[in-house]
């Protein structure tokens, strides 16, 4: 039987993502993986949780099991209003962050419309886009069909660059002048090792900034949860978009995630995360500067959980990929994170889920298998 | 600020659900609602809901708090299979069967396309389909721009209406002879009070049939949980899709109703569930029986969780909603099941939610709010 005549016109727009391909088909344990964007199973305290878990179902009852309110909990909405300083009219509770970029894409997005974003793009952001037939186009390119502007401004993935205060506000200048919305990805925020906190877009103009968080990165993303901030407008149509998406976001995982937060565990382990990420980042420069043939490049982010390499033109990663895979070792090719699938002497590497008496061995392998490439 | 020019297209065609607008503004708890399809709160078994969350953090650790597949966890996916003897590769666990509708939605609709649903239509797959733009009609007015069949087979929501094999056969020799999909909605299917089980379309016809079931019913919904069954072809597209949609399904959720429905406790949960539903339809058709005025006709389900009712012509279910609610008494308007939005003299009652000695009370208030537009 024929398919192909079923499908939407936006079917051949959708892009596979090349990293959770791997996971489909790989035990992430049984290799050197620094593809995947995953905490470290450490950053998780199993005992807490054990714990957690038993007191939603004793204090929250059948309230933790039953549908819930399109917004989100009000509990979970009320903490982070007191974490963040943002009114709780403003909050809207989404089931993962990457359904956050669907849903503002969903809302705003026709075919043919244009997403300014600078190179590279997270690439889960440009599959959203794609798949509603969207153009991402840079910053100086930009078009009467644009409608926001796609931003990282914490720890980008995949570049690990952080904005400075002085272009956040140029962001939001350009926003102003021609009327844009901004949407602003900040999955990373809390995960930073040095250097000061820079406001968020979101509190320089709020009347036009879609402000995306996550739980994945200081909770747990196995409860997919993250959030958004935004003008009540804007809120309101996601709203009734997100009735049709998935009635409501998980419940128990909404009070996992209040009891979590409120009870100030989140605090606690955060700095323990914080800690540990930040000794993995290092102890990854390190060995990069060890292993790494002369002419790979690498940046020193300050958060989040990514480093970018650049290595000598020669080094194709997207065709060195399945040899990698198959001697061990993954990352992601830094071209899947180009508009144009450009820059193939590039890759993106997470410090964050291998475990770091594990690192050593993964970057020597890596190490090795760019001097195959290099030799050839 | 204008919002209104950023949005989409699509925008203008979303359906508030009038069932999710009432749970954002009334405490159901202090209500008599008959209005949302939720489960009875004494179906969630609070002891051994604690013992299972224990229980998976214990057994399965870090991977429990990780992400994991598009496809779904695989001991779900395993359980499932098991219980309906479909492989593991037509199997996608999604964010809720509600979601389940929307990447159904998503994969094949484009604006203009054609929808062929008998009326009335479950509420939250109108809501889906229009907001792709879809047109939905009879299946007498089929054309060429129809791409799939909707059906509730099983206890229909709203209807209570159950298809005869018969009438199934009759569905599938439609789909074939017009090449269309078929997309079976199956939420109820183990709630069956009487009678016996009937064969499934998507067991008469794999091959064009996405079969969506749901953990809402036999589990709890405050675990957002569903499946698709499905040919390979179609569930590909779909797995790509939702690595857009959420990159996952939540995975403690996952493991909850993997080690749940594995161990056992599902089935002998739903046993008790069921003789409770029995008994509450039956008591709520008694008493319809005793308080309901005359000319007022209502359905006899053989299972599921509503009741349909049909009120004298004078009856506007619409008009006297506001007033009835004000009283403390909630259902749902039949009309908002309808495309063009007609029998406005029907309503949907639920007969899961309320408990037993809370019902009376309820019918009695509706009968009475009844009889007051009746004499007006």
């Amino acid at each position: 039987m024929d398919y192909s005549k079923f499908f939407s016109a936006d079917v051949p727009s959708f892009l596979r993502s090349p990293v959770r391909d791997i996971f489909k088909k790989v035990d992430l344990n049984a290799i050197y993986s620094f593809a995947g964007g995953y905490p470290n199973a450490s950053t998780f305290p199993l005992g807490e949780m054990e714990h957690l878990a038993g007191e939603v179902v004793r204090k929250y009852g059948a309230r933790s099991m039953q549908y819930g309110a399109t917004q989100g909990v009000t509990d979970l909405r009320k903490v982070l209003s007191d974490r963040y300083g943002v009114p709780i009219e403003n909050i809207q509770i989404t089931t993962s962050s990457q359904q956050g970029i669907d849903v503002c894409s969903r809302i705003l997005l026709d075919p043919g419309d244009v997403v300014i974003a600078e190179n590279p793009v997270y690439l889960g952001a440009l599959q959203s886009f794609r798949a509603y037939r969207a153009t991402v186009v840079s910053p100086s390119d930009v078009t009467d069909k644009a409608k926001f502007i796609y931003v990282i401004p914490d720890f980008n993935n995949p570049s690990g660059k952080t904005k400075t205060l002085e272009e956040r506000k140029k962001i939001v200048e350009f926003a102003r002048e021609r009327d844009l919305i901004i949407v602003e990805d900040s999955p990373y925020k809390e995960l930073r090792y040095e250097g000061s906190d820079v406001p968020s877009i979101y509190s320089l103009a709020p009347e036009r900034t879609l402000h995306l968080g996550s739980f994945s990165k200081i909770f747990a993303p196995g409860f997919r949860l993250g959030w958004i901030f935004g003008p009540e407008e804007l809120l309101e149509q996601i709203y009734i978009c997100k009735q049709c998406l998935d009635l409501c976001p998980p419940i128990f995982d909404q009070y996992m995630a209040a009891e979590f937060m409120g009870s100030g565990a989140l605090d606690a382990n955060l700095l323990k995360s914080k800690e540990l990420y930040k000794g993995k980042r290092d102890y990854m420069l390190s060995l990069l500067e060890k292993y790494m043939p002369e002419g790979v490049t690498w940046t020193h982010p300050e958060g989040g959980l990514f480093l970018w390499l650049e290595l000598p033109e020669k080094v194709d990663t997207v065709a060195m990929y399945d040899s990698a895979l198959a001697a061990g070792v993954a990352y992601v090719a830094g071209s899947f994170f180009y508009t144009d699938g450009s820059h193939r002497n590039t890759m993106r590497l997470n410090f964050s889920f291998l475990d770091t008496d594990r690192m050593e061995a993964g970057i020597a392998l890596l190490a090795e298998q760019i001097r195959l490439v290099l030799k050839s």
